[in-house]
């Protein structure tokens, strides 16, 4: 397992929520969550901080993709449309990149197509690789 | 328990993080959140979903105050300091309402006062109560 | 001249910063603008307010594509370049829409292709018909 | 007159939309513009650009008061109310600051002290002082 699966799999929130990373390299990355009671909020829709959580943990994969570092700054999302049960997906596209900062866009949509939601998040770009994070934790 | 509390109660995804809602009411709302190995990112600090997700109910439960269904439509977030452990405080404010739409600003901070980030959120305001709400799920 | 092209001829800040639609309809438009000394900053490089402002209009355009009147709720725009000197375009895309709410996203390119900014905006749309907008005021 | 007087009197986009900086120092700034109708949109209210671009102005004298230049990298605005005449103010707010990254959020209020719009906006700090870009210029 290279460093940023190993990276990936320790995201403790991410598990905790039951997101699952389906790829990950060169500042692009794909995730999946099915909706289960845990995320769901007051109104029984699906929970605006739960799809937040899913698309950062697919931007967070997206971000640090290039082997180092990656730290949020800043994060703007849209809710579009409330959902109930079934499955999200998210696919990360890197929008811009320079030495200190990225920033990523983040589409989430529903199993049918429907978009959920759009993401969008700058990083600030640490000189830590991932194999430091994951020798010294 | 009014209707107030009792939809706060409802927020499973809330409970699935620990999120505890101290007060509610007139626009206003408080929360508290002990950091715990399941908040964590990948890099042993606070992930950014999480911190989110504790602004995001305090959001919820100052916007849901007047007593009629709000829904989020666009949030933004600053993040400033990286946390391991400890709890989180929140506090939001309501910066503008009109009968359809209003906007909060959720500080969240550590327990030594420091600011750990910025939550700016907009809601719009369905004429539905909370009351009609509570009664049909 | 039909009521969206109208409309858009009105705008006297777009005009005050030398801004062209190229193209408006079905929630999609295009822009470009020349930039000038007035559009500069302290460091003499493109303003950001300068640069939102070109994006504001194009967002503007695509939103009120529709012939109903849109009003801006919420903007977040993201910087990646400085910029001197030449010509900057911007695209509009569509993200969602619903009989209430829209949202766009508008790219901003200099005339090198590479992206300068990227703006998210969400607008509220009135019953109000263009139409009526321009016989009234 | 100091460093940062001069570089807030370069401004050029700023002096082509008439504000006028009232004072910046320590991270706080503000600022008031008088309603023109250069700064009016297609339905005659004030354009989202134009108090965009007034917050942007006291954004920038505040986040450059410290004597280092700072570049905004993100912004997230939400607008309240329409306004057709009258004068804004604005006033920045330094939320978070450290050796690379600031934070600051302007409220901008019409002259009845309604807010208008709030602004949340965050720079990158270089090392290069004003006084290096008011020689080179």
């Amino acid at each position: 397992m290279n460093a940023l699966s190993e990276f990936i799999n320790r995201d403790s929130f991410a598990k905790h929520l039951g997101i699952e990373i389906l790829e990950a390299s060169d500042g692009r990355a794909k995730g999946r969550m099915d909706i289960k009671p845990c995320h769901l909020n007051s109104a029984g829709t699906l929970h605006g901080g739960a799809i937040f959580g899913f698309a950062d943990a697919v931007f967070s994969a997206a971000s640090n993709s290039h082997g180092t570092l990656a730290m949020a700054i800043n994060v703007s999302i849209s809710y579009f449309r409330a959902v109930r049960s079934g499955t999200l997906f998210a696919e990360a596209e890197e929008i811009s990149i320079n030495p200190k900062l990225a920033t990523y866009l983040i589409r989430i949509m529903d199993d049918k197509q429907n978009i959920i939601a759009l993401f969008q998040g700058t990083v600030y770009k640490k000189q830590t690789s991932l194999e430091e994070i994951l020798g010294t934790e």
